[in-house]
């Protein structure tokens, strides 16, 4: 029981802690609960009552279903679930008039096979990647009102009322859903996206300067002593790893972006497709760095005076990356073509230039050791070899990042255009 | 016109190869379709219509959103429709007892009350990521069911019936659906899960060969002429991005497949937790085959006669690292463990080990151009200079991989000895 008890207040603990974290979630529950009780007050109002009848479950239904967290998944469930709803609801009519009109016998017959036929065929669109994205939740509802509709037609003699009141309380309820959403507290998914890709960035230029600085341990951090420092210090090293896993939420974010009206900065028709390709690319930024991090852990380590004789220029490469990258983070902020982006990046392409220069004049130290190979110890020897493996690799991993940056940088580029326009 | 006849022509022409690519999809739209006309028929004979009344609705509503693509999500979908609704009918039965004994004014304040209360705890638990995981649907059901139960209970006088109707009908539908998914040309999450794995990582195997082989041109694949040959080597080379970004889909079959009964070579309590690890390690080896792949395209390429030097033994590498990754998708495949599997890890190691003598000798091969030095042209130096930078990159590359390799070998011991168990 003590164990059952530990196990209950933990989790009560970690669902505190969720609140407290991001309180937009608990105000959330707060409006899903607003919504349903104003909408329970069709039941309990007298007059209500009777304009919609027994149906007034369907409104009910139809909030616990469309409610979500962003505006953007609110409007996408709702408007597809009006339209899905509109058009099996005539469809299912117009099948209705046909098996009527085909005698008794032959109406079940002719009923379900329809039912079999589109609820096949729905499902199948289902499968359809560009349907998936935009009306999966529509197909969904156009099956489920359809067969309801057409089967229940067999036995409900007053068909045009049930489709008539089942319209009345989806939009009731799809209607009051929307209200809520937008009016308190909205949260929406454009925001939302956007807030990801700017934080997103931050973190990978924090976490590239921590790498790079780590490498050459000036200062870096240390798993060894373990203080506040060196604490935070390792959680922005890990921070491309967030780059890495946030593929599947970016895409879904841009896909209910563009279902919101606009709001905010964010106008109509805003580039929500250009935030998928800036994921894309950080991604691959972040790709590298996950290599140079494997370089920091691998066993082979250059010896100092190597290192010493890159480190400058690849901090400087580091440095100016991450401020390029910051910069990039603060045109999409601000949606103005930075004026001094240009000047970052001819800085940076300056000091890829002088690390490679410095790359370039290596082999005369390694003159020396060869020269002197008699006097210093073998495995001195070998170690002076494995040297360059590790000491030239931040060059190659900066090549990419160089081409990512100027990737990165056109796009921005072309949404500032975009956002000006 | 001619457009849009145009663009329907392309749209259903693309349906149809999706059709044609997986007919699994097909059968589960024919299997949607089946299970609605059967649940239809409730409706349609007499005796089962007056068993079930005009509840008979909510067996088709169960049907159309319950029925998924896997066995896993089916009976996910299920199990948690079912209890949420007993949960919640039996909370609102309670709260509808004690509301109805506080006397008439307050039953509609009372009610409301839970309900607000109820709707946005249940709101909130489906925050909790551990909630999330296996119980989000559930939650969904158990507000939807609660808010409808003890809101009508304020209008229907026989509750119990309506309980008791709402409860069979539902189980009446979610029985139909787990008998067809289960019966007719099943389809289990744990088998795609399983299937997903076994080709990425064949996947990966062929992209590591390729990647290397490209590097050293032995044959390998340009992309300057277009043949067939050289088509399917790009192909080859571009599987590791399937691994890349296969991460959503392992992870929400992993948490299907746990749902499911035991199938075919798939015993109770399958360690599925281990495929989203071995997903894990998978994806970062893909990370190294990113980063040497950027090699490839890179502008700095290494002289020839150095990468003669390491060539045979670098192929030797991935050939060997090749191997590894395909036997153990071999013991996965068989679910034995493999007996020449630490033969293979062994001639991994030795071939590293050469690796990295060849790579050591190579300071060796600089001093004669560092005393050449005024015979040469000045670029050819500098080009001489940049050619330890890719040439050495292989190297860093493949320790990770090496560890990798151990890592994965670590994880599909531990997977068999699970399974023989």
């Amino acid at each position: 029981i003590v164990g059952l008890a530990f196990k209950v207040c933990k989790f009560s603990q970690k669902a505190w802690d969720l609140g407290v974290e991001d309180p937009r979630k608990v105000i959330h529950c707060l409006k899903v609960g607003m919504a349903l009780t104003v909408v329970s007050l069709f039941y309990y109002t007298r007059p209500l009552y009777e304009g919609v009848g027994g149906n007034a479950m369907w409104a009910i239904l139809t909030v616990v279903v469309v409610f979500e967290n962003t505006v953007g998944a609110t409007l996408y469930k709702c408007l597809n679930r009006v339209f899905g709803t509109c058009l099996a609801g005539f469809l299912a009519i117009g099948v209705h008039w046909v098996a009527s009109q085909s005698g008794e016998r032959f109406e079940p017959v002719i009923v379900g096979v329809s039912v079999f036929l589109l609820a096949s065929a729905a499902t199948f669109s289902r499968f359809i990647p560009s349907v998936k994205a935009r009306f999966d939740y529509g197909a969904l509802i156009f099956i489920l009102t359809f067969s309801l509709v057409s089967v229940s037609g067999y036995r409900v003699d007053r068909l045009f009322d049930l489709a008539h009141q089942r319209m009345s309380t989806i939009i009731i309820g799809t209607s009051l859903c929307i209200i809520v959403s937008m009016l308190v507290c909205p949260i929406w998914a454009g925001q939302e996206l956007y807030t990801l890709i700017t934080r997103n960035m931050d973190k990978l230029s924090d976490s590239l300067g921590a790498c790079v600085s780590e490498y050459f341990q000036d200062g870096g951090c240390s798993l060894a002593d373990g203080n506040d420092y060196d604490k935070e210090c390792q959680k922005k090293l890990q921070g491309y790893k967030c780059v890495l896993s946030s593929k599947a939420a970016e895409e879904s974010m841009a896909n209910l972006a563009r279902w919101e009206p606009p709001h905010g900065r964010f106008y109509f028709r805003h580039p929500w497709r250009q935030y998928i390709k800036i994921g894309a690319s950080m991604r691959s930024c972040a790709y590298c760095i996950e290599a140079l991090n494997g370089c920091i852990n691998s066993e082979n380590q250059a010896p100092e005076y190597i290192k010493k004789h890159i480190s400058k220029n690849s901090l400087k490469v580091s440095t100016n990356s991450s401020s390029v990258i910051r910069e990039l983070a603060m045109t999409i902020k601000t949606m103005k073509k930075s004026s001094n982006i240009h000047y970052l990046v001819g800085d940076l392409n300056s000091a890829v230039q002088e690390l490679q220069t410095d790359l370039k004049s290596l082999p005369e130290l390694f003159s020396p050791p060869s020269n002197m190979e008699a006097e210093i110890p073998e495995n001195k020897k070998i170690e002076a070899a494995s040297v360059t493996v590790v000491a030239t690799m931040p060059l190659m991993e900066i090549i990419p990042l160089v081409t990512q940056a100027s990737l990165l940088i056109e796009i921005a580029a072309r949404i500032s255009d975009i956002v000006e326009a």
